[in-house]
């Protein structure tokens, strides 16, 4: 099994990337003999971004390679051993440290690969062993896997609403942190981007970067004919020119000039870029500027706080903008900065070694969990199904301690128990969840990111173009296995004591 | 001059954390002769983020460090060599990235130091140097810097809606990548939070980690009262007990039940923690019950989406919390994840080695730059001013190249200039800029996180509470000198070919 150089460095991977009440109740279960009882957590979701209808698997990889490396060094435990706890002595004994010191993981984890599109309540990450272990690594999975979700997510929303055109990534500046900046590019190009801006992201993930000039390269020249004509000399192989800096108009005349020159002398200008003003006016003008000067193959690149609404109103507008700049509202996923990932332990080996269902109750339903070990079948689409609907007909959560019947198996509906749906025997299912680590250990090879890239446009271009919609999308139908919902209900009665309870 | 050790680890500290443009100007610069061309740029931001009335600055510190120790390594021009233009031939030619592999920042910087209150076009960070250098170093400023600010001015928002409360940050787990959780705690530190649940930023800057347990602690018991039990043996010292996993007020008697036992045994139980539902009406049940118990001592956490408007509402409703936990709303700046910093060319030597300053002019008003070698100064309210303003009168920007005259000083409102204000010969001010780095060298020593903290909160104490406000602030006084507002507006007009331009 090989592992890729890990990516981002420090942070990314140390032992006490974590809030401390992982570390409190390690101790806990340490002491209270619960450590190595083995436990079963799910991370999901509940409620896919941006008012979207799914999302895209991501940070992954990165998520892997960081249980992979855990250890706690040397400086983890002499800062471990320097707390106290609220009347001075110690928070953490020595014993407890030496422990910390030997642990290795040895947690099996099943993961959705990364690119995989996901709907609320499928778990991207499944993880069962020891208590300690399985509890100690919940902060640094949603820290891996929630934000690059989130990016990847709305950078294939933006893809989509660019129809094919492509979309670079120009957020490092806005970003949070610059490793926040390092996971957003990476998590921008899994889900659709052609390039970015942010050479170290290149570096690090073979991503094609871009980029020519900003306003102030043509501010420190006399005038902005001076500014363009010595960049094309300086550059004359990577002309993307910003016309504007003064005047929009003046400035695509004044790039014409300079797109002329460079065609005599055998290169070209690969395009002008607007970032103010009526993108759909100044790029329709300028379009036909360009064109009325033989300079039919320079594209018309536009930024400036885009996101999918803009670029998609630009199209319907007829813009005749070919390549999509995006920064800030892809970087920090501006309008929704957070996916609201969870954590949840959901089964537990009990006294005699049983495993038992755990849930955690919520006057929200939605907020209700679901117990057991989870897997997920994506059921294709087959002969006789009603058009129109995509390649993929439904998802179904099943409990792999309790796994459903052997012939026709029944789905509900977790938000409406009336909604049901047959599934004959042998209908044909993928699981989404695939084992990774076993044992602590890598039982999948790490993939590239192309890889996963790949999956994520194959997997959405399956599913039905109404899930995919920005304003009121179809929800793709994700259930319960019909014994899993009948044992979830009797387990939330009977927790709530309500009448008529088993 | 001592410098602390480097926070966060490689993505903020490589020479490739940038975008790909300020690498194609800086070979621009290099081969038109302009490199070495003295320019000024100026980092700032044009509104005050959530709407309010001014932003703390942070990041100060991790981006000098950056400038600092810039350099790039073999590595690096290994993978700049390795890209290619549009034609398929070489970007960077091996003589530019011979001298990018010499390069040493030869940069005068000077900033506001971390923890200053800041209004919209102040300069947060000036640079001045070599074109190529000055502007090379305009991403990593921005990413070091914008975020930072961003969390820093959210946390202080928390925490004057507090009063006086502590503040606990808990937003790792939504954070944007590893060291978006860095950055997000260090600044929200620096903005006045108390502690963090954030491990490795306790290591790494010293700041109080606090936690006790999760949900998952009292659901991997048979039942609450157990939990809580075991919780409070095995970290006597450390006890705050989260009751809302099933019921919150019959959370709230076991807690009890663990809180006397706690006290028999000459322990405390610290505090309840409320995560869901009615935060006003369970505070308030659980506080009664608690004091009934004779647990008067026994304070209430509040957790669960908080942010400064909510806190202002349980506030009002007279919920007896005293402790809050801010996550996601925090860590994300949830409500404006970006703070639109930008990095401005706003002067350079000409032919003939004089400064001609230079400006971006744009159709909103207030996106056309102030050019100019800028300093702040920052008037203190005199005797025989109107009472009740605070401390701070106004804040005017200067030209350092065109100093005011040694008489009186009129300050122009650049959005207004018909509102102007005289300042007599002598008033006393203080520059808000301070040299950091002269010639690329320290010459001011780094300050430790406490400093920065201490200044944030005696600042902030400073200002009238108008400007502090959440809704509507009062705006501080910022204005340009009357001979660099003229200078200003005669550019701008020049510059349009405006009628009646000089």
């Amino acid at each position: 099994m090989t592992t890729p150089p890990l990516p981002g460095a420090d942070p990314a991977h140390s032992a006490l990337l974590t809030d401390l009440y992982q570390l409190t109740m390690a101790l806990g279960y340490w002491r209270s003999g619960r450590a190595e009882r083995e436990a079963a957590f799910h991370l999901y979701f509940r409620t896919a971004p941006f008012g979207g209808g799914y999302a895209v698997a991501c940070g992954i990889e990165p998520a892997l390679a960081y249980l992979e490396a855990l250890r706690f060094d040397d400086a983890d435990l002499t800062y471990l051993a320097s707390l106290h706890g609220a009347d001075g002595t110690t928070l953490f004994p020595p014993d407890f440290l030496d422990a910390l010191s030997k642990l290795r993981l040895t947690l099996d984890v099943d993961v959705v690969p990364e690119g995989t599109v996901v709907f609320p309540t499928e778990p991207l990450v499944r993880v069962r062993g020891p208590l300690l272990q399985a509890q100690l690594v919940e902060t640094a999975l949603l820290v891996h896997v929630g934000f690059p979700t989130l990016v990847a997510t709305k950078a294939a929303r933006l893809c989509l609403a660019a129809g094919g055109d492509p979309v670079v990534e120009f957020g490092l500046r806005r970003a949070q942190g610059p490793d926040g900046g390092l996971s957003a590019t990476r998590a921008s190009y899994v889900g659709g981007c052609a390039a970015t801006s942010h050479v170290l992201a290149g570096q690090r993930f073979g991503i094609p970067v871009r980029g020519t000039h900003a306003h102030s390269w043509v501010m420190a020249f006399d005038d902005e004919r001076q500014a363009f004509d010595a960049y094309a000399r300086a550059l004359p192989n990577n002309v993307v020119l910003l016309v504007d800096t003064y005047d929009t108009l003046d400035g695509v005349r004044n790039a014409i000039t300079t797109g002329l020159r460079l065609r005599a002398e055998g290169h070209r200008l690969d395009a002008i870029r607007l970032d103010s003003g009526d993108l759909a006016y100044l790029s329709r003008q300028a379009r036909r500027m360009l064109d009325e000067a033989g300079l039919t193959d320079v594209a018309i690149m536009a930024t400036n706080d885009l996101d999918e609404t803009v670029i998609t109103s630009l199209k319907q507008q007829g813009a005749p903008i070919t390549i999509w700049g995006v920064g800030t509202r892809l970087a920090t996923a501006y309008d929704q900065p957070a996916l609201g990932a969870v954590y949840k332990l959901t089964a537990m080996r009990d006294d005699a070694g049983a495993w038992s269902p755990r849930v955690k109750v919520s006057e929200q339903a939605a907020k209700t969990t679901i117990p057991g070990l989870l897997q997920v079948r994506r059921y294709r689409v087959q002969d006789g199904d009603p058009g129109e609907v995509g390649q993929f007909a439904a998802d179904m959560l099943v409990d792999e301690h309790a796994p459903p019947p052997d012939g026709d198996t029944v789905m509900v509906d977790p938000l409406d128990p009336t909604r049901r749906r047959r599934f004959a025997a042998g209908t044909p299912w993928e699981p989404l969840l695939v084992p990774a680590l076993q044992a602590g250990k890598r039982v999948r090879d790490a993939e590239s990111l192309d890889a996963a890239r790949v999956r994520a446009r194959s997997q959405l271009a399956g599913f039905h173009g109404g899930i995919k919609r920005l304003v009121n999308p179809h929800r793709h139908p994700v259930g319960l296995e019909l014994g899993l919902h009948e044992r979830r209900t009797a387990l939330v009665m009977e927790m709530r004591g309500a009448p008529g309870a088993a």
